[in-house]
């Protein structure tokens, strides 16, 4: 039902969400998240254009996240990739039909409605694992790390952690 | 997030619940409901495979339902030819991952439930619009029948009308 870039792009953003801060390449993010390295670098470009991330050039430069993340919905991550569509006009485009849905097309827009719900109700904060001790059970990504060797600057709109 | 064929299945089987329990061959199914005709026989195929609905040789032969509209949901239709998958398994398959998903994956699990639960209790009787009077408002699709020329034998198992 998700496609693999609205997949990925949640990855990376939650993977930045656990990173206080840190600026992290592409590169870094594909490998520490899995995502396919073809692909990083697309979807983070789309997520810098949709607001949610900033690139920061440089030695140490890489992605932040451009709000805290219980200010980013999971929703507008998948949108920002991979937008979910709600159904607005009839998909059989008769010329005779208005901009009423059938009962058909109501219901499954309602379905969409319902995911939409969901997902927009769920911020990336809240997708953060707590930190758990040397359990191996259930999956482990993602894991809030403990510390982080880089601080940024709050000013410019990016987490820091102390 | 549905796709052309969850949309063409519906579409078809929509259509035969209006046909009350006349024989409806593929062809005219793609025609009345705009589905490519490539892909009518095919979705009519796995409707029958799923034991949706029932074909029908002959003369009069054709596609009918296989139960009564009411007693199928959108959800059983969309899962008989492309269906909608819940996450069971961390996606990114590392070994240490057991069954217990983690919180992204979770939540996007909890919208696909969504989906299943809106789709689950609507059945496709329920999306049958009532006949309307010469109105021309909303989408016309589909539009109950008043009346039709065959019969067929409630005895198989089929949908008759008087």
């Amino acid at each position: 039902m998700f496609s693999n870039t609205a997949e990925y792009a949640l990855r990376a953003v939650v993977h930045l969400a656990t990173n206080h801060g840190a600026a992290c390449p592409a590169a870094q993010i594909a490998e520490e998240t899995k995502i396919p390295p073809g692909y990083a670098s697309k979807v983070m470009q789309d997520l810098g254009r949709a607001g949610l991330v900033v690139a920061q050039r440089g030695p140490n430069g890489g992605f932040t996240l451009a709000r805290r993340a219980d200010e980013i919905s999971v929703l507008e991550v998948i949108n920002a990739v991979d937008p979910i569509e709600r159904i607005k006009r009839c998909p059989l485009g008769l010329p005779s039909h208005g901009t009423r849905l059938c009962r058909l097309h109501r219901r499954l827009d309602d379905a969409i409605g319902a995911v939409e719900k969901v997902l927009g109700e769920s911020s990336i904060a809240d997708m953060i694992e707590p930190a758990r001790a040397g359990s191996s059970a259930g999956c482990a990504f993602p894991i809030a790390r403990e510390s982080t060797t880089l601080r940024v600057d709050r000013s410019r709109g990016r987490v820091g952690k102390a």
